[in-house]
Parts: structure tokens; C-alpha cells; sequence
């Protein structure tokens, strides 16, 4: 797999109908963003790659639109930590076999997207929303589908997605359990919170 | 608020029956935690204190569980960036005001928690899940509900939720738009990935 095929446009993506693909993302996101549309696609493909009966788990590499693709779309979800979340802002996810760590990672390729320029325009940053109506661009994501991606078979590294017992403590300012090593006090009584109390 | 008054238990939780709450936890997480039924609580009192009119931003301080519980109840996820989750192993929310940052913080109080066993001893990880099956802990913590909370009224700093505009650059080795402040190549190409690629 070297990522330069050019696939077939199928008509369903991730099992649902376009219509039914809008409306849950309109459901959980709040509104109909062109980055999950784009990333209903990559997990559309990573699930055909790794196959059927795989139990897959996920990285995916920005906190932009990607987490919420994974989250409607595959049973991995933040709370349940199938899904891990990078802030790395690349549009990149992983799909892999929890138990050999092998998978595909897939990736909005900027090369590719250069054929099809309201997408282009989007993803650089070189559009507003007023030159480029939504309408249009989700057109262009659904025509181009998997020909704006790229995929890699990877192999995940043994420490993602490891159960890794961490010592807590009870903090004796507020009396909360928290990480050990945060401190002899937890981030909040620390002065290293995010917030103040309002009396 | 003190936090430190008895509430009267409500019949609906965000909403929900206790079946639906249950059927829509499932459905989102792939199975019942006990941790995600006391998180609903918890975004149900967070949502209550805050009122309907509000548009609510929300922070996690623990990865566990209580992400899908904000994520499942309130319209806030990772993806369109109204959930901030904090990896401090702290079982609590905030729910603010986009506005104000004025909001509220909800927490497990172990204090409170003794008077429930079965809650204290699964939250203090002193309790096998044979020794104290799902349903005998649900009921608990059904029973309980906000009485092993408490809650204080909190401003949340002015950053957090801020949008910053990071500046981004091509990665010369693999053309994939990163993060500038990762260095001269993106994470991956420089050595600080999480995966190998497979032959």
C-alpha cells in the first residue's frame, strides 16, 4: 500500500446513506463541518482496509473535527480510551488491530488536493467562508472523495493505548483524589488550575 | 453554593429516563461504566445550576468516562472544541457560560462517599468487580446521586477555550501541513512519532 492509488467513489460511506451521514454529524458536532465529512471518509476507509472483524482501536492527530469523525462513526470514543486525541493539528488518523498494533494511517494528502481547489482552498486556509459556500465544498469533499487521501499500513508503537497504573493521591488542601505526580497538592490547590472561585 | 446541601432526587437525569440514559450510554461508550451514570448526574445538576438559556462550554479533568458523559448530554465534544479534557485523573466538570467563564464545578466528594459503600469502594479501587457487581453499584449510585457530589460556582480563566491561531508549515520530508512550533519536520519525520511504517 503505498498510497497512490486512485479508488472507485462508493456510494455509502461508513455504511449510511449521504443523507443519514449529514444528519448525525449535524446530531453530535452541532453543525455540518466539511472536516468531518472529510474525515467520515478516512475512517470510511481505514474500516475497509483493516477489515470486518478487527477490534481497531484509534489515534487520531488534531483536536479539529477528526475526534467526532472516529466518535460517531467507529465504537472508539474519548471516555471509553479506544481513541486517542494528538494536538498535533495534522489531519491524520490511525485505525489499527488492538492486539498486533498493526493498522493504516490515513491522511488528507495537500498534494493530491491541489486537483480539486475548493478543497485546496479550504484545508490552506485561503478561502472565507463567503467565497467558498459550504454547499459547494461538501460537494467537492463527496466528489473526491478517497482521491484527496493518502493511507500507509503502520504499525503502532507498543506504549499507545497501554494501561499504565498511575499512583493517586488525596490532595490535603481539598481533600480530591489526584495524580501523584502532580505534587504534594493537586493542580487546583497548586495555584496551577484553570480556574478561580466565585463567591 | 457551599456545595454541601441535600438535593432531593430527581426522577429524570439530563432528560432521561433511567432506560434511555442507560440505552444511550451503551450506545455511545459500548457498555454501561458505572463512571459515566455518575457523570450523567453530574452534567445533569451542572446543567441545572447553569440554566437552559446558556450556552455552556465544558472542561473534564479525567479522561475516564466523564468526556462521553458531556459528550452524550450537553451538545459540547472534542471535535467542535466546547470540551476541553484535562489528563489530571480528577473525577470532575465544569459547565460555564461561553461569555461570562462564569459556571460551575462539579466533583466526586470522597468525604461524601462514605456513607455509600458500594460508591466508596469502587471510586477508591477497594472493591473487585466480582465482589460488587454492576447492578448492586448502579443502584447505589442511583440512589445517591448528587449526595456524593458537591459543587462549587467557579470563573474559569480567561484562556482556556481561547482560540489561538498556531502558525502551521509543510513538513519537507512527507508535505503534510504540521504544527511550526514542533520544529524544522513534523513530529512523525522527526523522530517523535508513534508508529513505524510497515513494509
Amino acid at each position: 500500500m503505498d498510497g497512490n492509488e486512485t479508488t472507485i467513489h462508493i456510494e455509502k460511506i461508513c455504511g449510511r446513506s449521504r443523507e443519514d451521514l449529514l444528519s448525525e454529524i449535524k446530531k453530535f458536532h452541532g453543525h455540518i463541518a466539511p472536516g468531518l465529512v472529510l474525515g467520515a471518509i478516512m475512517v470510511d476507509w481505514a474500516q475497509e482496509l483493516i477489515g470486518q472483524n478487527v477490534e481497531a482501536d484509534a489515534v487520531v492527530e488534531t483536536l479539529k473535527c477528526l475526534p467526532d469523525a472516529v466518535q460517531i462513526f467507529t465504537p472508539c470514543t474519548i471516555g471509553n480510551g479506544w481513541l486517542k486525541v494528538l494536538d498535533w493539528n495534522q489531519f491524520a488518523l490511525c485505525l489499527y488491530d488492538k492486539k498486533s498494533k498493526e493498522g493504516f494511517r490515513i491522511w488528507m494528502d495537500i498534494e493530491k488536493s491541489k486537483r480539486f481547489p475548493n478543497l485546496h482552498k479550504w484545508f490552506m486556509h485561503l478561502a472565507s467562508k463567503k467565497d467558498l459556500p459550504l454547499e459547494a465544498l461538501l460537494e467537492t469533499i463527496f466528489q473526491a472523495g478517497r482521491d484527496v487521501l493518502s493511507c500507509r499500513a503502520v504499525r503502532i508503537a507498543a506504549t499507545v493505548g497501554e494501561k499504565t497504573k498511575r499512583k493517586e493521591s488525596i490532595c490535603p488542601s481539598c481533600g480530591e483524589s489526584y495524580l501523584a505526580e502532580h505534587g504534594l497538592k493537586c493542580n487546583a490547590c497548586g495555584g496551577k488550575g484553570y480556574y478561580s472561585i466565585s463567591e
